[in-house]
């Protein structure tokens, strides 16, 4: 089955957005075996719209335009689809009141401008959206099939993982691909490399591929088979090699997010955690707070920029600050049990250093202490985080996250590299 | 003057890179007067290729592929151009002796494969790059012209800044587009498509268009003329009607991020400031934080998910938390006192809602409060946030940004919308 994909809108073709839409439907359509032959952007122009549409139509069995389904006069998708395929527009009322009910929630009323979203084609049928206002369409032409879903990433991503994509999958039949990506933390991606090379080498059937990230390496490891049953047989006894070798550096072998398994473990255990910031200003908190329900684990953090903020709120004392600095093994360890003492938490993980691009406190950008304070352990870790700003403070939340899950998993004695 | 990008490469049709080629490309070709009026993706296939150089001449002056100029088997943009003109291709000497010559500057004899870069189609002129071995291609066809430039985003760029940008300039008679960014919080996207109606139905030059992401809609102006200073005078006339009608809601006429102009702000009045956060989880502090030196007016935030961490952190009072609840003025208007009180601060703002998606002490998913205390000032807000988990906290991040950067502005008299 192939698909072509059209994005559409003048910011495209200005430049303004990139279109990681593109990007991202392609990575996920040849995931159900969907072969992408070619993408399209067209700017907010009602005939190279129409004219997109015939192209693809030519060409393609599947379609799916991004973008221009929104209420404002630039949004002409639904246009361009009626003159491509010579129907008219016709208002649908189930969308109508939709619209309305959506806006009724918000408390507000529907601008009357909103009206033109109930619009489809002849023939159409159209995807309520949870996200957004924006319906999106579905067009059957012959034995082909045209989708139209809005240009706002999380928007496009709803419709095409709720619909879109197991309709096609349904439709492909044949061969799939499955992947699984192990994530690994602690461990330089040379080193991770130089571990692995010899499977790397030589496999085939899975195929093992890396990808590095701020503060971690993801290993993907992906298998072609007619079911995704065999698929995963083929992979599991390469990914078993993996994980062992790579060992408590390994933080998930389902693609998860460390703070996803942070939170499991947490949930798990029935502890609470509390945090104390520096550099990482809120960010480590907004990670574990990201997902819903995390008032189950999560009680708050303390995000202490200067030296009297830590001193007033977290009790670090001043023989600290005076002394080693901010920027030290002490003041880690006494901000951490500060948080646990401040939030009544089971647990805190606490972070200082220096984001940089200017030294802070006498210590050199990257220069990062992360401390731990439970019950039964209080213990600090020392990295040296490479990069720029953002990487420093993005290779900081992964060491705290990383030091609270060893000690979740009770292997906190596990070497951790700086 | 009309271009077509064309971006080669089976990985950009895998969704295993992004083509940020044509983004960054779209931006310039716009900077100097070309409208580029579409994008193609293709694959490695011969005949796909020149199928899309083909179409794409049939529709544009200039024609600009990037990718497939490498030595290796799935390199074939060469091969694909001398299709789809119909001539054939010659190895032209002085590209081999450029390319002997660069590998024995790098102590290497140069691998026998590469030597198909030393081939361009006859009537083409050859652009030889210092970055990589990828040689361009200058095709005139007729009165159009077709550049085929490698697609490593640093060897392209290299092409486009020396060679192809300039000659294109001299071709498009010196017409330039410069565009402009009104942002606006606080007013919804249909509400200021309604506003502007008019304005977008007439503007031709500079034209109007909108963007809307969480909690905010961008505006933008885009003006042709013989100079960029032309280009902004024609603007200057509709961006000050826009920025009338908008008011205060208007925060940034130069596309600045919202808390980009808070910290200007900040800095400008000498005042430091605090947050006390809840449903943000850090979220607010983070972005607060983000650019180098807010040591210089950001003190802490204290994130306090629980009721119990907003009493015993911020001093929220019992008959607050008891009565109208965690999530209500009076609490929200406590947590930014308290934030004050704790960190010193010159003002503090304040954050308490239901992210969702489940309701939260009985109140709804996107049920914001937001708060300010500062000496001569204590004031709350309220919103109804749209969307899912992560856009109420990001529409309520916008909120308590936009409530601060009003005061900052003394403007917090001016009506929000709900």
């Amino acid at each position: 089955m192939r698909a072509e994909l059209i994005g559409i809108g003048t910011e495209i073709l200005l430049g303004q957005i990139p279109n990681t839409n593109a990007q991202w439907m392609s990575d996920r359509l040849a995931g159900i075996g969907v072969d992408v032959v070619h993408h399209q952007a067209v700017g907010d122009n009602l005939d190279r719209i129409a004219d997109a549409f015939r192209l693809a139509l030519s060409r393609a069995d599947v379609v799916i335009s991004t973008g221009g389904l929104g209420p404002t006069q630039d949004d002409i998708t639904r246009e361009g689809i009626a003159l491509a395929l010579g129907v008219p527009l016709v208002r649908r009322p189930e969308i109508e009141e939709f619209l309305r009910e959506k806006f009724r929630r918000m408390g507000r009323d529907m601008p009357e401008i909103n009206l033109v979203q109930a619009d489809a084609p002849v023939g159409a049928r159209y995807l309520l959206p949870d996200r957004g206002t924006a319906p999106g369409l579905v067009v059957p032409v012959g034995d082909r099939v045209l989708y139209a879903v809005a240009g706002v990433p999380a928007e496009m991503r709803e419709m095409m993982e709720s619909t879109i994509l197991p309709e096609l999958a349904a439709r492909s039949g044949g061969k799939v691909i499955a992947s699984r990506v192990l994530r690994s933390t602690g461990m330089a991606e040379a080193r991770v490399a130089e571990v692995l090379a010899d499977l790397f080498d030589t496999a085939t059937n899975p195929t093992l591929a890396y990808l590095a990230s701020a503060g971690e390496v993801k290993v993907r490891l992906t298998a072609k088979a007619s079911s995704p049953e065999e698929a995963e047989q083929l992979i599991d006894p390469l990914a078993d090699e993996v994980a062992r070798r790579l060992g408590a550096t390994v933080f998930t072998t389902t693609d998860e997010n460390l703070e996803v398994v942070v939170a499991r473990l947490l949930r798990a255990s029935e502890r609470r955690v509390a945090c104390a910031e520096s550099l990482t200003g809120g960010a480590l908190a907004a990670r574990l707070t990201a997902e819903a329900g995390s008032s189950d684990y999560f009680v708050g953090s303390a995000v202490c920029y200067t030296a009297t903020a830590k001193r007033d709120v977290l009790g670090v004392s001043p023989a600290t600050i005076d002394g080693p600095g901010v920027v030290s093994e002490a003041c880690a360890r006494e901000m951490a049990a500060g948080a646990r003492r401040l939030f009544r938490s089971d647990v805190a993980v606490s972070l200082t250093g220096v984001a940089g691009p200017d030294p802070h406190d006498g210590k050199p950008p990257g220069e990062v202490w992360v401390g731990l304070d439970a019950p039964n352990l209080q213990t600090a870790r020392h990295i040296r985080a490479p990069g720029d700003r953002a990487l420093v403070i993005r290779w900081a939340e992964q060491a705290a996250l990383d030091l609270l899950r060893r000690y979740l998993e009770d292997r906190i004695e596990d070497r951790i590299e700086g």
